[in-house]
């Protein structure tokens, strides 16, 4: 069973790989697609959309965890990450359909039995249940192995990605 | 010169398709995309962009023009718009790089010279310049052939699709 985790965002969009065989996880890998600035913003989402393919591509995932959109308080960066997230939801579910979400709450029970848990011990738990000898980086990278690690320690009780 | 205009939903897109020839505009087609209620938030988005791709396919635009997102005061509805949106913007650009967009101001004052008409004043000058017998039904198809026509109208001094 592979599980591909999906920070979703505009500028990066964090991902990671875990492989999961008779109990054992394994990290495949794990790190971010970049749009640089200097392209328009409909090249922007395209690269996001080749980026997404070429990732299901490669680890064939079963499942697919995405964290869900966390509004933050700018809103133009905000509505710049739901256009991304849109192309990135119908990417994966065009070739995977099994999909599921998940809050920054759940994550964070998931890993550290606490919803609010702060960010750096979310990263490390993540490290550490993954046997990972140092912090994933970019922090993107990390928030995308964390979904993908919740989404493995917690599928069973996990309803299907049904978002309005 | 055939323009398709796109008034971007998550619910019901709307879209309009004019054909200019000689400085004489023609309406090829208008109507909405719908996504029912029933299906989950990903079949929505690939229903979006499965039928935006079937409307480049059959009239094979030679630009687009999308109206800007305006950000009304339900958050929950704008987001899911945006995520639509970014589904629509990078199916458009795959198809064809000529993507305009224009703001509800821009639109209003290309079609009545006063940047705040209202939308039936908006929808009867869209059907008096496309010389149509009523005005089109649905809203957003009435909205989308707004945009096409203040593309075709105002493109000479329009930049090139480059939002943020």
């Amino acid at each position: 069973m592979v599980v591909l985790g999906i920070d979703p965002g505009f500028a990066t969009i964090g991902y990671g790989v875990i492989e999961e065989l008779n109990g054992v996880k394994r990290t495949l890998d794990y790190g971010a697609i970049k749009t640089p600035k200097e392209l328009t913003f409909p090249e922007r989402l395209c690269l996001i959309e080749r980026g997404v393919q070429t990732l299901i591509k490669k680890f064939k995932p079963d499942e697919i965890a995405l964290e869900e959109l966390f509004f933050n308080t700018n809103i133009t960066t905000g509505i710049n990450v739901a256009h991304a997230r849109g192309v990135i939801v119908a990417t994966c579910y065009k070739n995977c359909q099994k999909l599921f979400e998940y809050t920054p709450l759940q994550i964070k029970q998931a890993l550290t039995g606490y919803g609010r848990a702060e960010k750096k011990q979310i990263q490390y738990m993540t490290a550490n249940l993954l046997g990972l000898a140092k912090i994933p980086r970019p922090d993107d990278a990390a928030d995308a192995l964390a979904v993908a690690l919740t989404h493995l320690n917690t599928k069973r009780f996990a309803p299907s990605f049904g978002i309005k």
